[in-house]
């Protein structure tokens, strides 16, 4: 069974070596991980991006589940690209698992980010956006597709120290996959 | 015909007004306009963000297509959650438009927020990850997303004074759904 591996490890420098030990990890389950082909495109081509967006997208077609790196990504939440495609395999009907490896709730971090105002049992960031405080680690649509369409959002006890290379909740998401797909690896 | 209007409007200070406003534009181009019910959810439930969740769900599934704003939302990209809307009504075949009001590209606002490094044609963050440079104005899935179900994203010339209450990327929007599925209308 084929697993979708999103995530903004991607942006990683060592995003090929990371993509390589996320797929030996599946390969030890018994999962075939698809690994986006972001970096094996030829970035000068004018077309490069829609390549990128085609290829993902045809993985993700190709897939019977999504595992969703959901570790905060220049900001208090997930990644938005990955969420895009947590969406949309929710949408197909596939398996979605997800993980993050900042096990603090989403209103933490961004209290931790900047000075918020609580009033009327409602939390505002300094541009007086509400700031969902559902106890939750991120926003309610990706926390809730999770539980619905697969697992809840896999978090580690503490942070680990490296959190862009630390594959422990990777590695949950990954035998639970198996657990569903394939009973008898697991 | 109905469309569902995803953004972090829902977190605004005057999220029923901004909601009716919208749903007020829609129906000036004969459509449908569906506002999320986050604000209409009794918020001490202590199912209140499962019940939000299952309420957007339905209204996805009920319209045919959404109008997503994706203003740049606490960090340089769309909101999360908005994001995970737009991939979902991407996988169901669903009409997709999307604006921001904010007209740079992406690379140009993380460099706006922090000091990047270029090396070898590759920008990175401080964290040493790569931002995306591809002169588009977010993530290329979601950028690729709107072009290939719907009409590519919808930006001002100059952001408007009020990023969160200028609602006319919001009609062009609307205008272009109107032409789809009611052309009579435009």
């Amino acid at each position: 069974m084929k697993v979708y591996l999103a995530g903004p490890d991607v942006f990683l420098p060592d995003a090929i070596e990371i993509g390589r030990a996320k797929v030996e990890l599946c390969a030890a389950y018994g999962l075939t991980g698809l690994f986006p082909l972001d970096n094996q495109i030829d970035r000068d081509r004018a077309d490069a991006s829609l390549q990128i967006f085609r290829g993902n997208e045809a993985m993700m077609n190709a897939a019977d589940g999504i595992i969703a790196n959901l570790t905060p990504f220049r900001g208090p939440g997930a990644d938005p690209g990955t969420v895009y495609e947590l969406g949309y395999m929710a949408a197909r009907g596939k398996l979605c698992l997800g993980y993050s490896n900042d096990p603090r709730f989403y209103a933490e971090r961004v209290a931790d980010m900047s000075e918020l105002k609580s009033a009327n049992g409602l939390l505002t960031d300094p541009d007086g956006l509400t700031v969902e405080n559902f106890d939750l680690a991120d926003n309610l649509m990706m926390i809730h597709a999770l539980e619905l369409h697969g697992s809840p959002l896999i978090t580690p006890e503490m942070a680990p120290a490296d959190l862009w290379h630390d594959l422990a909740c990777f590695e949950t998401c990954v035998r639970l996959a198996a657990g569903r797909f394939a009973p008898a690896a697991v």
